[in-house]
Parts: structure tokens; sequence; C-alpha cells
């Protein structure tokens, strides 16, 4: 009889008054060099799917194929290709000039249509009687970066069936990357396929993405230009108000973050070459936000000081007239 | 040594391709005639704010004073004062009407403001250039309660603090019904105090519901009045698309149900005396609107084959393009 699965581990607790009244569990692994792990919370062998925190992987195909340089596409696009956007301006606005550069346009996309987050894209939308359009999906530049190694590979147009060159691409990157076999996939969001792997794969990955180096082997070059562009560019990569922008803001030195659907969350330290995978089991991205906040505290690369560190990580909860009611705070063992 | 609490149970699985890739634990327990324990999963002796399950009990005091019946309110405003609601017209406009007919208005809510759920509300006032106002909230129903006891026991105007009349007759009432002293309240979003009770001390509560019947004490009596204007108006409570609503409008048999913030959901059966009362320790809304549709097909006053339950407790995943990617489906525990 094999020993059972670590248990997943208080991770955010949600306090109202006297008690906590609801509680966010999960697991986490820090990896270093090599993939190594130097720290873990929880089961580092859970199977997980990373959703949008993979997109820096889904990404490398774009790089690693040429389809990038041949398309003269610079650190802007490489960000919004790792992105989960809010669909301002200044996110579909690029991506519809990307798009246009290809000679494609909007209904190219295979991810679907919803209301962008940015409130003034959408309030706009809505005043003008407008349905949201393809642009506006939060993953439409990372469907640019597909459309751009699909066109490059004269390959068909469904770009996200699971066996079209550009996700066997994107498979073969994320199994080599995450050092495992891909055990099976789920369909995104924006209709993608989404590959398992565990969560220490995907701790391994951001370790790797952390590592990697312009000017060392093709995938290390790719990895670093990636990870650099989403570090230039933390409005590109989320926007405004938003975890991945205010958190990569106020670290203290280079780091690359990046949210999930169902409450996955990584990021990428490359002064350091760690790499952090964490999920939330219950899918709430608000624990998510607050894991992640308390752990670039505890290794000491975000002030728990900072305005944007206590949105997150200790955030005040006020109700409609504003009076604090409760507090979201990482839970003990996080910090300890 | 004392023996430690049950843990939460597995409630709400969250599937994607082959795996579960959420999963939303939680406590329940069923109440039967007296109060006693019918069944139970987890824990019943945990501590829970009931928040907006609890508005039948916040509302004993508004027929139990008086003030009801001298206010001439019918069970359209009795079902407004136990509701959740979602800010369309039926909504606000009733709680306007019943507001002037005190000779009040708009500013003397406590209850703040946000923008209605209904979505051809919420686009209204935003092609309007308008923001939402208090009769929005979707507890103005309760504070328009609030404030017809306020002013019937010639009480402040300050209904929500907690040493207010009002919230000292709510106190009373909660106690007495759930059958425990509570050790201590949280502040509310719509800033009313919420009370701390067991979650076996609201399932005892919900139970007392399900046996009130109009005639005997004035206690049962407003019970009862008050349940069944909930299940006279599923409308109200709640709105169209919302659980609470279609779920009552499903069931084979009267059934008051009532959702509340952080993942709460109660039910009240007359025709068995059963009171059902739960809690997903991560507050996840949708793990708390699968469960609460599991428990009663259990029971058998719901059909698991009906559209309504479908939509909660085996709602299949769609993405922005309408396809199939996943189910939210109980987890074994509770169906078995």
């Amino acid at each position: 009889m094999s020993n059972p699965a670590p248990a997943p581990v208080p991770m955010t607790e949600i306090w109202r008054g006297p008690i906590a009244e609801s509680m966010h569990l999960g697991h986490a692994v820090i990896c270093g060099p090599g993939g190594q792990i130097v720290e873990a919370w929880g089961d580092p062998n859970v199977q997980v799917y990373p959703r949008s925190s993979s997109k820096m992987l889904q990404a490398l195909p774009l790089i690693e194929s040429g389809a990038a340089d041949a398309a003269n596409l610079g650190p802007e696009q490489l960000a919004l290709a790792c992105a989960s956007h809010n669909g301002a301006a200044i996110h579909t606005d690029r991506v519809a000039k990307w798009l246009a550069g290809l000679g494609l346009s909007e209904p190219d996309f295979r991810c679907g249509s919803h209301m962008p987050e940015d409130k003034d894209a959408a309030y706009a939308l809505i005043r003008a009687h407008e349905e949201p359009c393809q642009l506006h999906n939060n993953c439409s530049g990372k469907h640019a970066g597909f459309l751009t190694v699909a066109q490059h590979l004269g390959a068909g147009p469904e770009y996200v069936e699971v066996d079209h060159p550009v996700q066997r691409a994107c498979l073969a990157a994320f199994e080599e990357v995450t050092g495992e076999a891909s055990p099976g996939y789920g369909i995104d969001g924006c209709s993608a396929p989404n590959f398992l792997t565990s969560l220490h794969g995907m701790a391994r990955a951001m370790a790797f993405f952390a590592e990697a180096r312009e000017g060392g082997s093709l995938r290390d070059s790719a990895a670093a230009r990636l990870r650099d562009a989403m570090i230039a560019h933390p409005d590109l990569v989320a926007g405004e108000g938003r975890a991945c922008t205010l958190l990569m803001r106020a670290c203290k030195e280079p780091v690359a973050l990046k949210t999930g659907a169902e409450a996955f969350f990584i990021a990428i330290i490359p002064g350091r070459g760690l790499g952090i995978a964490l999920k939330v089991t219950d899918g709430g991205t608000r624990g998510a936000e607050c894991a992640i906040a308390a752990l670039l505290v505890r290794l000491g690369v975000l002030d728990a000081a900072h305005p944007s560190t206590q949105m997150f990580m200790n955030k005040v909860v006020r109700n409609w007239r504003g009076i604090d009611t409760g507090m979201i705070k990482p839970a003990p063992g996080l910090l300890a």
C-alpha cells in the first residue's frame, strides 16, 4: 500500500469579525536551478492544468520556429502572447495591428468573444450597443501568436485543434520544459488545448525560464526573450488593477508573474534562478493572489508594506458603504 | 485531549477533460422536527456566518413587532424582506413604493449601493451615465423591513448599529430560533450585523421554519408567513437566472431556498419538516449551488433530470465558443 498523497494546506484565510469565515487550501512548489524542489507545500506531484499560467510555454514555438523574427515581433507582442489581458485599448489596438500585419482579421481567431474586464472598454461597448469581439478575449495575444506560427509553417486555419502543427509544437515544448510526459489535456476557455503536468513540473519549467539567458541555446534564448518581454511590459501582461501587473511593478527585482484560471499562479525570478507554481484547489482567484504575494514576500523579492502587496496579501475587505468588514490574509504556514 | 473537529468533506467537483481540476469542500446539516440532526456531512458544530441565508430570521421582528401589519405589508414585501435580489425593476420598483409608503426615501437606507446583477438594469444605468443607488443593493428589501420596524418602534435612524432596537430584536430572534447564544458577529456587506451560530443551529432554525404553522404562536405564525411569502414569490427572492429562483420553481413540492455570501445555502421543506444549512468552506458560490441541488435531489424534492437542476447540479461548462469543456458536479458522498 502506497502512502497517500499529501493533502492541500491552508493558504489564504478570509476574516470577518472574530473568525476566519472562509479558507482556501492549495499546493505550492518553489524550484531552483535544475528544477530541484527548494520548498513545497501540499503535494508537488498533484496533476494540474496550469491554464493561462502556461502561456509563456505556449509561446516558445513562436520564437523557436523563426515566426516571431520573420514577423518582426518586438517585446510588446511577445508580452501580449503571454498575456491574459483586460481588453483595454492598449491591448486590443496592439493585437489588431499585429493581426493586420499578418494580413489576417478578427474572424481568423478561434478564441471566442467575451466582455472585456477593462471598465472603460466594457462601458464603451455597452453604450454603443455593440457586442465584444474576439480581440477583447483576454487570450487574443496568445492567439495572434498561434496564427503567426501557423502562417509561418504554412499550416491550416484550425490552429487550436490538438493535432494541428501549432499545438503539436506547444505540446513538445511543454513536455520538454516541464520535464514530464503530459498524461492528457483539457480544452481551455479560449478553445486551445491545456496540457496536464505535475505542479513540480510546472515549477521546474518556471525555474528554467528563470535561468534562461539570451545567447544560449535556441530554447534558452526564446525563454529569456519571453520572460524579459513580460517583465518589461507588466501593463500588457494583464492590465490596470490586476494582480500580475501591480505585483510585477512592486517587486524589488525583476520578476515575471502570471495568473491562470481556477486559481493558478506562477512566478519567475531570474536573479535567483527560482520558479514558483501554485494552485488553490477550489479555484478561488483571491486565494491564489494572496498566496503568490505571500511567497514573494517570504523570498524577499516583494516588500510586505508596499501598497500593491497589501492589496492582495493583506487586503482589507470593505463593504458597500466603505466600512472595513474583514481581511484576506495568508495562512501562517506560508509565512513562517 | 478532545477529539479534533470533523474535517470538511468533498462537496462539488469541477471537471475539465480527464480530471477534476478544482474541488469544493464543505459542511452540511439536515435537521428534522425539533431540530435533531437527520444527516450531516463534515462538522455540524462549525461556527458560521449564515449571511443572507439568515434574512428570514432577521425579518421575524418585522412581523412580531406588529410593524408589518401596521404598514399593510403583503407577501410581496415579506418575500423582498427575505431577498437577495437582482436589482431588476420588479424588485426596485416595489422597494421604492414600500419606502415611499413609510414616508421615507433612498437616503434613509444604510445598505450602500452597488451595480445591480440584472443585466437590463445595469446596462440602462451605464447607458444613462447614472450610478446605482441603494435601491439596487440586493439587500434593499431587508433594509426596507428594518426601517419599517424602526419607525414602528419610534427608534432612531441608525438601524444597522448592533445596539439599535432593530438589531437587538434580530439578535434575540436569531438566538431563540437557532437555539444557541451567538458568540459574536461580523459586519455584512450591507452594513447590518451578521450573527455567528453553529451550522447545526442554522439547520435547526430552518427546521423550525419548516414546521411553523400560521395560527400557532406569534413566532410560529411569523415564520410561516415569511416562509410562504418566499415560496409564493421565487422571482422576488432572487431573480431570473439565479439558483434560488430557478430551483424553488423546479421543486416538486413547496420549498424555500436562500443563498448567502461566501457560499452559504439553506433550504426549508415544510412538507417534511426538514431544514438544511450548508457552507462551502472556500466561499465559492458555484460549489454551494451544486451541493444544495444535490441534497434536494437526494431527498426527492427535486428531480435530477429537471433542466434547472441540471444548470446547477450537473452544469456543463461551455467556453467562449460554446464548446463543452467540463462539468460542475456533486462529490459522490452527497448523493450516495
